[in-house]
């Protein structure tokens, strides 16, 4: 019996926030492996904003998905059959599945898992990219100090809040903006951030960032954009930073927004804007992971994720609510029970 | 017999560009010195962008000009009197001197300059806070290789005419933004740029770019902001750098203007965006004018300058005449004759 693939293309691409007619399920059987390859059925899939881009025509920094083509995405995953020695059946890997239950490649493009260290869904979030976004978007490009003044926007989500957490590692007085009264409450109660707002609610962002940041900003973690921004840049102290993580609030518009211009206020400050993106640090990465999962280990990173169920099917809806802001922390979706019964293993 | 001090003061804090009814001239009678302060005699007065942001109320890297204080500026000049032994009569200073025929104070605040090197005036621009702004701005904030694609705006300005010629020092292919035709020929026929176009009749600055720049942009110095720099951003190649130096697009502007947000391309390049001044290098500087001194001294930076004849009298004039872009180069005042004749000396 042949294998078959669920999988979800992209089937047109969105004006504005995507909807569910965006996405196309199909079901594909799965080819043979050739020597080299492994085949690997996803279990934990991620969702996040990056993906917003690549569903639109222009040229970012990685191409565009192809109309037809399967989404783009990560996943954790185990080995089912292998024709590579180095990666047996039981070999827990993380990498760039796509959206599909099954996945058919070379190992080396992934990563190895070691479940038994972290759960596994930690290998996409606090232990994979989203923690390694994090942590070299404030240390590196954030060039973060200790006892620092910090805002992070987007910071229930799930690299603002391993942001934020290990600004408060740094010692740094921390305050978050998010859209709900319960991710504020969540960010302030559980990940120890020193304050926040709802940014949704509030209607004087600068006053708001006056009152909770009374000594400046030195560093603004920007996943957002938009006014959010416009507020924190005048409020930069002498050679602030800005690490460019996301710009979420601008990705679903139908036209580009204007703003009002600030780069006056960088000259003041001699202050610094820079984007990223956490692949440029590959190099660095083990030793990233070792610090983050010596954290972790230690109970200092909590790593709040959002699971949704339904298998495959279920992404396109966790997509667009991650993107709607639905989430708290990490937007996974389930795409196979974690142990998978012997059955399963074909 | 008392010498009289022809000062400038503001008068008014301008709407819109300055005017000349917003100094005024006033003659007050030089103080008898303190132990350890000298009397210096200006000789040429520097007048620059950065002194519109002085005269307005808002609070900036430096406390505005009070209405009826003499305007802040840069000048060189020489010694009349001492009551500090290090700088005896005829030492020639350059520094903070305001607006003013005289000034009087510590020594200690100024620099040195030797008459003998280099023509007095280069103390003033390309040996003076000029050329390290150029120097700075490139090399260290814009981090400048050897063969790189360098955009400058502001391109005939002080400024931007030694940045320009110091990228050709490093092999770059350079263009520049001017507002006249005859800048245009100056900077490319007389300093080496590469190519340059007019921001004032050219219509599509992004289509212009791509055509000068058709291996994109990995340094944009940014003199003036506004839509030049909304056109420039989007080109930047990976990993590019934008020096921020001035923005004088929008110094005069009654009302703040919008621009398109432009952060996202950030991310997509990995692009940084920095302010800076000057004086944060100055621990740097004696380093600096040795290079830039052994540029000039072998003919390798041309210095342009435009020297406004009638005295401090016609600072106001000139310095409204170089915001609306009429000068090439450095503008200059020529507050008293090179050579003070024995009598001037008392």
């Amino acid at each position: 019996m042949t294998l078959q693939n669920k999988q979800i293309l992209l089937a047109a691409r969105p004006t504005g926030f995507p909807k569910g007619s965006d996405f196309r399920l199909v079901t594909t059987p799965v080819r043979p492996l050739e020597e080299g390859e492994v085949l690997v059925k996803a279990i934990y899939l991620s969702v996040d904003p990056y993906m917003r881009g690549r569903m639109s025509e222009e040229e970012s920094y990685a191409a565009p998905v192809a109309l037809g083509a399967v989404m783009t995405g990560a996943a954790v995953g185990v080995v089912l059959d292998s024709k590579d020695i180095n990666y047996p059946c039981g070999t827990y890997l993380a990498g760039e599945f796509g959206w599909q239950e099954y996945f058919i490649g070379k190992a080396a493009s992934l990563r190895l898992v070691d479940p038994d260290l972290a759960p596994l869904s930690t290998a996409l979030g606090v232990l994979g990219m989203t923690g390694l976004t994090a942590y070299f978007g404030l240390l590196e490009i954030g060039e973060l100090k200790h006892g620092e003044s910090v805002v992070i926007s987007g910071a229930a989500g799930a690299v603002g809040s391993i942001a934020g957490q290990i600004a408060k590692l740094y010692h740094c007085s921390v305050v978050g903006i998010a859209g709900t009264e319960d991710k504020l409450a969540y960010i302030t109660e559980e990940l120890g951030f020193d304050a926040a707002f709802n940014y949704k609610t509030t209607r004087d962002y600068s006053a708001k960032l006056k009152e909770l940041c009374p000594k400046g900003i030195d560093v603004y973690f920007d996943n957002v954009g938009g006014a959010i921004t416009d507020a924190a840049i005048p409020l930069l102290n002498l050679h602030g930073r800005v690490p460019v993580c996301g710009q979420i609030s601008q990705y679903n518009l139908e036209e580009p927004e204007l703003g009002p211009r600030w780069l006056h206020h960088l000259i003041i400050k001699r202050a610094k804007v820079q984007g990223f993106l956490v692949r440029d640090f590959a190099a660095k990465f083990p030793k990233a992971l070792q610090q983050l999962g010596q954290w972790y280990g230690e109970g200092k990173l909590k790593f709040p994720e959002q699971i949704a169920e339904g298998g495959i099917e279920a992404a396109p809806a966790a997509f667009i609510g991650m993107l709607h802001g639905e989430n708290l922390g990490k937007q996974l979706v389930r795409i196979a029970p974690e142990l998978p019964s012997p059955a399963l293993m074909q």
